[in-house]
């Protein structure tokens, strides 16, 4: 499952004009990398301008992992988590198996260096594995880095769908 | 799981004066109601403007079920299947466990009877019983009476997402 390791020449976060050579790899997640997980996953949701909205625990990601929910992907270099991709099996009713990619994170320091490109084609690699037909996420409008990637990469990006969500907390 | 039996006043069919008293039921569906699934989804997908886009066929509804994919709901009126809804448990990163209304369909000749209403309600039960802490789906931007009936139910519908989408045989 673990892709060859990368090279890649990483800014030092002490002195930007130092450069150090680092190197990548991509695994499949496992129940102990979910604590990491969820620090990016919060990380991200500051990036979103909503770090109050995450509100899953960590033994909610537990939980479900251990029910079989989903799947994680990481990216890691000596023994620090970097990169995190979380997907499940969904089913498309137009289409048939599809992957749905929930969430998709690099850590700041490590963008630009190829670790998105690496877990974005491994999780290519696992959609043909698991006989999807197609891959589905989203992305918020504003977003126009991330946008790019994925048009680079031929990806359909539409704009005529809205998100309904009821949460089970609520009245009505 | 059955709820009970709703009666309501169907116009028939053959002549737009009679009404006709008739009653229906929601219920779990099964394996042998994919096909009358199938049937409902290519109904909506006329109704949706893309009749072609549906090329999944009754076996990979069949395989997806069996492998626990997803699981439906069907309305039921003499041993006839009026309406659909399609799910699966997904995970929010955010909130913790999520359910995932992928479809929901009543057939155009039962529509305006409480028939979604009535999957609606099972829906948000099974919600609560499958301990999600919310549920979501989508709505085309452009189904005013959908947003409308979603809307009144205190659902959050938001237009800040956009869908990705990635078919397994296209090139790059």
């Amino acid at each position: 499952m673990n892709t060859k390791q990368k090279i890649v020449w990483v800014k030092s976060q002490f002195c930007p004009f130092l450069f150090k050579k680092m190197s990548f790899s991509i695994r499949k997640g496992e129940y102990k990398d979910l604590s990491s997980a969820l620090a990016l996953v919060r990380e991200l949701a500051v990036y979103e301008r909503e770090p109050e909205a995450v509100t899953a625990s960590l033994q909610d990601y537990q939980e479900a992992y251990q029910e079989g929910i989903f799947e994680i992907l990481v990216a890691e270099t000596e023994n620090q988590v970097i990169g995190l991709m979380l997907f499940y099996m969904t089913f498309s009713t137009w289409r048939g198996k599809m992957l749905y990619l929930e969430d998709f994170i690099v850590t700041e320091h490590w963008r630009g260096k190829g670790v998105g490109s690496a877990l974005y084609h491994r999780f290519m690699e696992i959609c043909k594995e698991k006989r999807a037909v197609l891959a589905k996420w989203q992305v918020l409008n504003w977003n126009d880095p991330a946008i790019d990637f994925y048009e680079k990469r031929g990806v359909i990006v539409e704009n005529d769908w809205l998100n309904c969500k009821k949460f089970m907390n609520s009245s009505l």
